[in-house]
């Protein structure tokens, strides 16, 4: 196991050589990265990491789900049990475990990273196997122990320039506002306002949720204006707490222009349990327009991730909880979706709407193409499933033709996975170079433009995107 | 700015090579553009082009949508307004600002095209910007006043063999009977007959569409019978002024059968305003069956472009009017709409359907199947969004396996933007140079066999295919 | 006419050297074909094969089709009519209709599996035309009749390890246990239960089958359990003569939760012939259900390949039955549409569910993520229109970094061409080694690894999939 240094750079020599160049430009560029999951009680708090499979395995879906495919139940994997909350197997086991079937992640983006981190952080150069397994566990258990693997030396070391966590509104940020107030951290990490269990009155657990803003806002739970206001609000805290963006998900982005009266009605009978699931889409296709709006007012970015199949085994869900693997991506649209939100907010280049998607099909023939007109619209960087070399590749072709190259928001590393947001934002940065380079191979692109894109795609896009 | 003698040709050497012997075969070759948007009178008055702006940005709906998504107001950028038909900004402002924008170009189609058009034919070795704008404003315009610089001399120096053009169904084709009847140019310039808002019940003033057909075939308004015998007198004067097809867009290529008593029932429902969109829908689905019948019978191409959401901001189309670079593709389908159309003609090997395409996933999924088994299915190039080099190369790789070349009906290049034709055409043959090749280079066609196809791409094909 | 030693392989140097030292590791190991429609007759009675056009021609839709669109009537190609049962053209005149129209072939699957075949088994050195097409018709009609060409002497050379039929579900399988019997041939030749016209009411001649199982159970034909038993009992019987799979085929791969007493009532109804096509679907849906359930049972892997549009032209259905290349996919989805099946045995890792699409947009969005987390779930090679070089290569890039190598199901040649398997498996091994080579190339696999995985592809996974 080793890295190659042009590794994911075009295999074609003279292209290659382009690519290495518009590499060594922004390979140590600071890492700029306005969505993920990290804990800000990481950073805050400063611990150090358990052991490789508690850093690893048992917290990365990307990772358990392919054990899980190959036969190996979630329990063994030290996936925490929603009854008993916490994982049966001890690290030990689970990293054997993980050892065992190394073979099956490559080719796999998660393959790739893992890689990346255990040789260039533990220093690890053989394949991990049955064999080995306990003796890299012991040696990278050791590692984790001393003060240079400590959360916010990793942050240094990664030159973490901006770090946004993910966050409930009803969060009070208090982690946060200890990081920022802390003296001797000196990073950027700021939160980002997540509603989706807040606008959906399908979502369980929503009534509660009302009953929580309603009582922050000291005004009565049947109130729909009070409860739209109680959002705003919650959204002036998270910005006055740092935050840039909202993030929003939903099966289909749909959006639905609704007056005032027929909201609250629908309000009013979500309250009661009484609404259908085609009323409940209305009413959250609704709020996803006030959320527009009130970025409009307030500024904060607004980005969507659609399309997304949740927790898609039951029995899975039930017992090991979201975010297991089994969460599979749908045929998305964005253009007949998105109309009414566009109608009123699209041509406002103060509004910013970040577009992700999992249903590559759309990069060329709608994302592209209504970044490539709305000021408002940002493209997404290829996410989750689609992040990763080849995808990302498809992702540039696809959409570059018809929008260029500055309708995008640049690299995000939308991960929980600390030690691999380095990997990540690098692997971005060499496909990135390899994609131009090609385009100068091509004679489609002059090399000095191309070096000072290469530059913008990690600079200036996600900050001119995310407004930091 | 410089053209690279090789670009669009693979980067691998040896492959290169062989494109490059690819290229040569076809690079001179006359241009055949079967469908495009300039106007006849361009050529039929021939006078001089006026500045930069005016020929190259505030027509061209591909480039001010991208400096539009910037933040510029298209009002900026020379667009005209409906209100006073007149775009506000001077062509040395539009230019200006266009200047400034240049790098939002990079790596797109329209920057490929501006590109070639500047170097070869204005001698530009700059990139434009803030700093030149004015200077190259100034040569471009006196450029441009000179006798080289005028349509017919531009006609002849690109070689271009037939153009055809797009016109109303009710244009008397004057300047095409008068730059026919001209002794003094040679060019072959073709109607095209284009009947959408004739046959759409939900296009605003189809009655007084339908009005003109009547009182031109001297028959009551209220008669089916005569609005379908008009319209298919009317392609009969435009095959008489020499047009070889007919062009059709549509959101859905749905196509309806339905007896004559329906049609005219639905027909004088649509008259009195009582149409329900669905009805809409279903009778101008009738009605694309009708054309297809009346191709049968006069052997007029039918080609379809589908699956646009046209205007999708209506504050811009409000202001500015149709094709202001908000049209957004959709997921498009073919195989079951227009079954009802193939199920009667499809069979036909005289009868002619191209079918375009701006929903890529269709290419190797419904079009090259389709155009694989009935005779009267040709594969139309890629269109639009899809029009450049890396889509173009997808097309190819995504219907050649599936239906050969043998089923493709040439290149389009469906502009207004005269002056880009022949770095279109060029284009289009690099690409399928470095396609060619690669299948060459990778032991899966014969040279000869290349330098065959090659020119059959540019010439057999569209002459085959559109009855030239 | 020649064929290249390196063809396939990537044409950038390096690349091809990593490339063709994992061919070699692959290029002659054992077939497994565990899905196609070879004839068992065909190795039975082990006769030798007629001439060129009955061997290649005219049983072969993919190749007739695309004659049938260059124009040519499908009775001139040796197809056989429904009403007389024969082809009207004679061996002779279809094969000179096939080499005037060999261009058509060139760039296509059908092309490469024909000049592999042509040139390895037949010597021939100059590509098909209307000047050697008698000679080649005569030379080949002589090579076929000679002991080396019998269908048993080609199953030996081409090194066939496994060959699977597919099967009626009321066939006796009397030819498969013939030639299991026959002590002088050694192969493994395994019939498929493929019950798609037994489980849809919707088929025409659906309630004779029906009849046909009651009657072979010993049950009156209106007993709903006894249908289900007769189809339990039926997939024993093809079990204890060699069946590893069922197949099952459908439009979409809808799956419905129907309790027994419900599915009674529409059997019932399906019988008295009263089912709406709607119910007809939801019956159908929960029959794939019940056959989900029996191969939980009984061990039989289950293969589904929906997606397709059968016989789209009617006349040409009508005059040539079903086969005839103009069967067309379709837009396919299978996130919600397999939900409940695999609600109910998805987690099951003894429960095989191997998919098959010809939307190759499903690889990425639906089938590599379900594949990633389900252990029943096997990615099924691309298949039809897909299984070609270039949708190949799109194939592995989509699906390898979500699911990596080891979800997949191996290659299936799926054809009824009997001599074109080696050329087949052989295509998929090379695109195999260019993937992966490309893959060592890029520094994203260690050489050790990809060879490892090259002979696992041909080998460990097709026979862990399907149970051989």
């Amino acid at each position: 196991m080793r890295l190659d240094p042009d590794r994911l750079l075009p295999t074609d020599p003279a292209t290659r050589g382009v690519a290495r160049r518009l590499y060594e430009r922004v390979a140590e560029l600071p890492i700029i990265s306005p969505h993920g999951h990290v804990d800000p009680g990481l950073l805050l708090h400063n611990l150090p990491f358990g052991d490789p499979a508690e850093l690893l395995i048992r917290r990365d879906h990307y990772i358990t789900r392919l054990i899980h495919a190959a036969g190996v139940p979630l329990e063994r994997l030290g996936v925490a049990e929603r009854a008993n909350g916490a994982g049966p197997a001890p690290g030990r086991e689970v990293w054997r475990t993980f050892c065992e079937h190394w073979h099956l992640f490559a080719g796999t983006a998660s393959g790739y990273w893992l890689t990346s981190g255990l040789v260039e952080l533990f220093g690890v150069d053989r394949d991990p196997s049955a064999e080995n397994a306990d003796e890299l566990f012991d040696m990278i258990t050791a590692t984790l122990a001393t003060d240079e693997f400590r959360p916010r030396a990793l942050f240094e070391r990664f030159a973490i320039e901006v770090l946004a966590t993910t966050d409930d509104p009803m969060d009070d940020l208090a982690e946060h506002a200890a990081l920022h107030a802390d003296p001797s951290f000196h990073g950027r990490v700021i939160p980002t306002f997540r509603p989706d269990a807040y606008l959906d009155p399908a979502s369980p657990g929503w009534a509660e949720r009302v009953a929580a803003l309603a009582e922050w806002n000291g005004c009565a739970v049947s109130s729909y204006r009070g409860y739209v206001d109680a959002l705003a609000g919650r959204r002036l805290y998270f910005r006055e707490h740092g935050a840039v963006s909202t993030d929003h998900a939903m099966v289909v982005p749909r959006t639905v222009e609704l007056g005032e009266g027929d909201a609250a009605a629908l309000f009013a009978q979500a309250l009661r349990g009484e609404l259908s699931a085609a009323e409940a889409t209305t009413f959250s296709g609704h709020m996803l327009l006030e959320m527009a709006r009130m970025s409009v007012a307030d500024g904060l970015v607004m980005t969507i991730h659609p399309g997304v199949y949740r927790n898609h085994s039951s029995a899975t869900f039930g017992r090991f909880g979201p975010d297991t693997g089994n969460d599979i991506p749908l045929r998305t649209g964005y253009v007949e979706e998105l109309r009414p939100l566009l109608e009123r907010y699209g041509n406002d280049p103060d509004f910013h709407l970040v577009l992700f998607t999992v249903d590559e099909t759309t990069f060329s023939r709608e994302i592209a193409p209504l970044a490539g007109f709305y000021p408002s619209v940002y493209i997404g960087a290829p996410w989750w499933f689609l992040d990763a070399p080849d995808s990302i590749l498809r992702f540039r072709a696809a959409v570059t033709e018809t929008a260029g190259f500055y309708r995008g928001a640049g690299f995000i590393d939308d991960t929980r996975a600390f030690l691999s947001i380095p990997a990540r934002h690098d692997m971005s940065r060499r496909l990135d170079s390899a994609f131009l380079a090609r385009l100068v191979g091509e004679g489609r692109l002059e090399l000095a433009a191309a070096e000072r894109i290469a530059v913008d795609l990690v600079d200036a896009l996600p900050r001119k995107a995310f407004k930091l």
